[in-house]
């Protein structure tokens, strides 16, 4: 399926609409004004994305007028080209004479809401430059990306088509090699390539490509190297016999998908066979328990308690999952630690992986839908163990 | 020239004896111990690079003991196979039903410094976990990176001599393209394939490869798209009467550099020579003005003011530049608003540039070692217009 002309920025009035109904929840919990300076914040609520740097980009939305955008002047163009629903204020240059915030002096009154993730050291600039301002942490913005809209829902779709793509293309790199009798490609290699197949596809079938800092690539490792769940691609080549991981994922306007898949080079081993089914299963179990009205923590235990029954616990790493958005990272958990009821719109990766030191890592993900139905994962590409080995 | 087994990674000793020097610098400053989770720092004082997420990595050094490295268990290995310089303390998972921090508790008291970076909410709980320390702001680890050692001097020359190579390959995929009469590489394509060169260099020539968010490549934008200095690859394919930049740059061992260059694809206009050479004497008396003694403010003055001087004034989007480093942009500040006085040992972009709408940015940059004698450049690659004329 070839998707022509799919228009990745969202209409001007996706912003003003939003605008609205985060302006309803900020006057209900009492705020005269939300100030973010957090980059997803500031995508989600006017649109205009950006590479965050020590220059301040903040959004001030007040309840009762118009959004504003405080930029600098490097970055006005950008902003205009991008249709960001906002006015702009751009200040000169960063660190600055007149300090940046400063140009919001004027702004910014009454119970003033600003995102946890804001700096200690920020936090002291925007106090001294909002005099009439009473600053107050909130994650209200936050929890507002946590449910996602159609136009969003569409676009993490999109995410997860070429996610898939870039799991066949990849897998293909290795049969194409051994179909060719040289040598297999290397993990470095392998990234390298589904990177340049996302980024091209988007290029070729989108209007209108929204870059941001990670468009389209992953973690690739095998054998030994995919026992460290966080390690990088390296020069080392595929071999046959063994498992290897490609951990993919792209971004479409700004909305994130991950698409993992354990690959087995050759018939699996009975030990390599033991471990992808426990994953499997602990991925299934984990899809059924991402239903409305449990908790994060809920479902991270059911899924998990998969693996801790196949007496496979010492090899657990880390959680379940986590939300997935506009950031690649973000809230809720699906861990222990939170208790957040899940809801309908939000999206979730469910990632359940064990990791065998000195002989490999085996995880399967995908980022998934919660619906009233239940969980409905974007990406397709097949999780059986029969559809993983790559003969050799 | 080609440096084989080039060893990115520091020995563990240069670690050692940097915390030692940190340690004295904290007493002085009065603190008993200083926590930091700014992902730069951490790799500065003990070797280990991540990719940070949501989950705090934090280095606590006492004044008076060990370094001790926070991070999760997903990470425990992969700090190990860096040979981190400090004791390892994993958390579980993230947030945790015990607050990750918590596992500092018995270790910090006292007064402790924080860098601001890090942000209100983590401070929040850091305060709640760590009852016995008395938190208080300082940029002391920032400012003691301000000034490079030799062997982080060695890792910039050597991204500097991969970065030269990047401008070569990126120019030449350009030559070639005319060479064989067919169309000429799209911005998209230029950027892909100098990443791949940079990435590919390093992967022949190291024996280590220090993997960090951004290991080589860059922003690449022709004709009208280059009057917005922050402007992404699009898939816009180069023609002649164009001008482009290359603004590349890469990390050795985590050290940055940039190496930016503007080409003009066949005899340049009036106009195009004009901007040019207002943007290479700006960039050459800005080299003059890097020396020991003068202010930041200062230097940035006597740059810009040659492209004021030439009528130019109102093309300027930004600073003369930045001080570069474990960041890609670090303090100080080539800027107006930045009163750091110069010294020895510091790395910094020069890269005045100029952008007319419509028509086209130009921009010279060059990562330059601060010395007794002035600025040293550390990229190589020529600056004057013949040497940036592209034949068509």
């Amino acid at each position: 399926m070839t998707i022509m002309g799919f228009a990745q920025r969202l209409p001007v009035h996706f912003y003003t609409d939003l605008q609205d109904v985060v302006r309803a929840a900020t006057e209900q919990a009492g705020f005269a004004a939300l100030l973010t300076d957090d980059p997803e914040d500031v995508a989600y609520l006017t649109g205009f994305f950006h590479h965050p740097c020590e220059r301040p980009v903040a959004v001030l939305l007040p309840v009762d007028g118009p959004a504003v955008l405080l930029l600098p002047e490097l970055e006005a163009e950008h902003a205009q080209v991008q249709n960001a629903a906002a006015e702009l204020i751009a200040y000169p240059e960063f660190p600055g004479i007149r300090e940046p915030f400063a140009f919001l002096t004027d702004r910014a009154h009454g119970r003033v809401g600003f995102p946890p993730s804001m700096s200690v050291g920020r936090l002291e600039l925007v106090r001294a430059a909002l005099p009439g301002a009473e600053l107050s942490p909130t994650d209200l913005v936050m929890r507002m990306r946590y449910r996602k809209r159609p136009e969003e829902v569409a676009l993490h779709q999109e995410a997860a088509r070429i996610t898939d793509l870039m799991l066949v293309e990849g897998r293909k790199l290795v049969e194409d090699a051994i179909a060719a009798g040289g040598e297999l490609p290397s993990e470095a290699e392998l990234a390298a390539h589904v990177s340049s197949v996302g980024t091209g596809t988007m290029y070729a079938d989108h209007d209108d490509v929204v870059v941001v800092s990670f468009l389209a690539g992953g973690l690739v490792y095998a054998a030994r190297n995919s026992a460290r769940p966080h390690g990088l691609p390296s020069a080392y080549r595929l071999r046959p016999g063994d498992t290897f991981v490609l951990s993919l994922g792209c971004a479409v306007g700004g909305r994130f998908v991950e698409g993992e898949r354990t690959f087995v080079l050759g018939e699996p081993t009975a030990e390599q066979e033991r471990y992808y089914t426990a994953v499997q299963q602990a991925q299934q179990t984990g899809t059924e328990a991402l239903r409305p009205g449990l908790t994060c923590a809920e479902a991270n235990k059911i899924c998990l308690d998969v693996i801790r029954s196949a007496g496979l616990g010492q090899y657990l790493r880390h959680r379940q999952g986590h939300g997935i958005g506009l950031g690649m990272h973000e809230p809720p958990w699906l861990e222990d630690g939170d208790p957040t009821v899940l809801e309908p719109g939000m999206v979730v990766s469910n990632e359940p992986g064990i990791y065998v030191p000195d002989h490999g890592g085996y995880r399967i993900s995908d980022s998934m839908l919660i619906t009233e139905e239940g969980a409905r994962p974007f990406t397709a590409y097949p999780r059986g163990l029969a559809d993983v080995i790559v003969p050799v």
